[in-house]
């Protein structure tokens, strides 16, 4: 069968199964979330082997270290996969939820329904945990998943795809809710993103070039996750230890993930004060300072001169653009025109700043006092993430289930009429 | 200057605009709202003389005459736009609000804040009234608006536009606010809907040719109303009055509004009973009826025998589809696969298959014992509506300030840090 005949069936297959996974109740799915769970750790050496496929066939490759750590699957990652779908088992159901019913005054009662968005497609690379999260996600939320994981996962998303599968028979749902795509053709994906007839929005999971690519050529609404560049503002009313715990966490607790902190910035009556200390944590640490000319007054040449480009940046790494600003207004407007709109933090204790920076700062997360690694699915009580949202439209931030439904405006009426 | 040029500097005017809009507070923005109602008012002679410049040249042109219909404004239209704006300055503000906010185990408080989504770019035909419409939900929904109107009614948009920009410099708030373009190049739509870093989001407002156009060709998100196919399923346990006032209703209290019926599918038990009653009262009314076998076999040759295409189809005049259908399952099912997803209707005195209905017909508005022409703005309290949205993503049916916002993450902390 060619490519686009695969992926018409495939299509089919995810619609007429997206009907019965919206129709199916709470305890059906979180039996299939649950069953999945118990297959992947009894299966977790069969994981593992199919893992050892890929790994190996990575490294022939030359596949840079970085990716294939993340591809590595330990009996571990197995287990917090199965933990995390218990997790989702155990958020309430979303789907049928039903609010704000009040009377209009033609007398009908007017109120929303929160319904699946219908069939979701995730693309994303290299960790085959996505696998798992995606299913677990989509499953609960009532909607059918189409996923098209990594050419270089693929042995361990089969593995998975089978537990998967396994479950949702358990349940008696339909091995359509979840599809895991068994090619790893790149035309699949040009498919995927072009058939609104039975997709009906696409979440990619991967670096800017993938996301930008899949914007480019999509036909179904895409939510975006762009890019992290977040910044802490240290205000001249900062308590000290507040503003240095927060500058250091947000920094230095992970430097690979989307919601670590890039920029620093700092009123400048307050730097003279904290920015040696910071500076000393984080050399210690092994980052790498880049500042503006203020910022190297006071730390020396020791700081590597910022250019432009380096306000712009995700370094992903331990690198820190460091910037010293006249006050809250400087700060909120080098965010808003350098960030990227994920997460941004004040360091505070004025009562007026700090509402002027959530108010003010164009982010789907804005914190007071708060480092901003919280930006996440979990710490959100979301259970996992489909993905951060650096779109405005939709779901902003991290998605969960929520962000994977919708809702319909609901009217009970007893024979009304327009007049 | 050349229409690109014009139109990167609308866009940057806009994006400047908005931040000076999302700033602003409910009364900076209720002012304006009232301003620019007054001035409507006072203006009237104005604006009909500007509109009578416009309807020379359309019937010069020869447009038919539903547009041109369309296109006068009389005395009593401008009433009822300043009437419009005078509601939506009664509304309450949604920009701001804050809610769910609850503590996390690490120890941050979480919740939400709505905001304006920035700029938004409307594109409509013929009726100057969106012109006003759409300013003041933009406005007081704290975004910048770009407006691009038919350019048969060139003259009388910009008429309105005075009035906008009077009541906006009233208020003390930039006229970037509402930028009402004063090009009718068709280049400028290309243009407006391929710039993101100055559009937030796109809201075509005309026939489904223009919206498809819009979303072929943009690289902004669109939120589309694409057509209206409603239907009213009368079920055997319908109580026969409703059935009948509400299927009367639905048809022919307007026919071309995108919230009318366009078929009517009835329970094979209760055909026989209604359909007699409801075809006398629609052929009074000089509606055409198109009939399967078994709504012909019943009501005779007078029924013109539905094709495929009948299903599918949004007449937008006096005729309607009649379907006989073995039950609720036949119904729901029919509607899924032949509706638009706009608004549909069940007349059911039964608990559980209104429960099913509301849950498994998957469109915008469902509604139980009540006509479809409820599903508008002004029906549901929204004030205005800036278009109705057949889309799942974002916002669903009838669009007011809320669909013109988006929520964002707050964190409130206390130096929390990240374990």
């Amino acid at each position: 069968m060619n490519v686009h005949d695969y992926m018409q069936q495939v299509g089919r297959a995810a619609r007429a199964a997206s009907r019965a996974i919206a129709r199916a109740d709470t305890n059906q799915k979180n039996r299939a979330l649950l069953a999945i769970a118990d297959a992947l750790e009894r299966d977790h050496e069969k994981l593992v082997t199919a893992n050892m496929q890929d790994l190996a066939a990575a490294e022939k490759a030359g596949l840079e270290a970085a990716l294939v750590d993340r591809l590595a699957i330990t009996e571990a990652t197995v287990r917090s996969m199965a933990e995390g779908l218990r997790q989702i088992a155990a958020l309430p159901d979303p789907v049928g939820e039903m609010d704000d019913f009040t009377f209009r005054p033609s007398g009908i009662q007017l109120g929303k329904m929160r319904v699946p968005l219908g069939v979701v497609g995730i693309i994303y690379e290299s960790r085959p945990n996505v696998t798992a999260d995606a299913a677990g996600l989509c499953l609960k939320s009532g909607n059918a998943a189409i996923l098209r994981g990594g050419s270089e996962a693929f042995h361990s998303n089969q593995a998975i795809a089978a537990c998967v599968h396994e479950g949702l028979a358990v349940a008696g749902l339909p091995a359509g809710v979840v599809q895991i795509l068994e090619t790893t053709d790149r035309a699949a994906v040009t498919e995927l993103v072009t058939m609104p007839e039975y997709v009906d929005v696409i979440v990619p999971r991967g670096g800017k070039g993938l996301i930008e690519r899949i914007s480019l050529e999509a036909r179904v609404p895409v939510i975006k996750h762009l890019h992290g560049n977040c910044h802490v503002y240290i205000d001249d009313t900062a308590n000290p230890d507040k503003a240095f715990n927060i500058a250091i966490n947000a920094k230095t607790h992970r430097y690979g993930t989307c919601n670590t902190m890039e920029s620093l910035l700092v009123h400048e009556a307050f730097a003279e004060f904290i920015l040696p200390r910071l500076a000393e944590a984080y050399w210690e640490k092994g980052v790498e300072l880049r500042g503006c000319d203020r910022t190297r007054a006071i730390l020396g040449d020791k700081v590597v001169p910022a250019t432009a480009e380096d306000w712009e940046t995700e370094y992903l790494a331990p690198i820190l653009a460091v910037k010293v600003v006249r006050d809250l207004d400087e700060a909120i407007e080098h965010i808003n025109a350098h960030g990227s709109h994920h997460t941004d933090a004040v360091v505070t204790e004025d009562y007026g700043r700090a509402r002027r920076f959530l108010r003010e700062v164009d982010s789907a997360s804005v914190m007071v006092n708060a480092s901003t690694r919280f930006a996440d699915g979990f710490e959100y009580g979301l259970g996992a993430e489909i993905g951060i949202s650096t779109d405005k439209i939709h779901a902003r931030g991290p998605v969960g289930l929520e962000g994977l439904t919708s809702q319909k405006w609901v009217v009970l009426g007893d024979g009304q009429i327009r007049q």
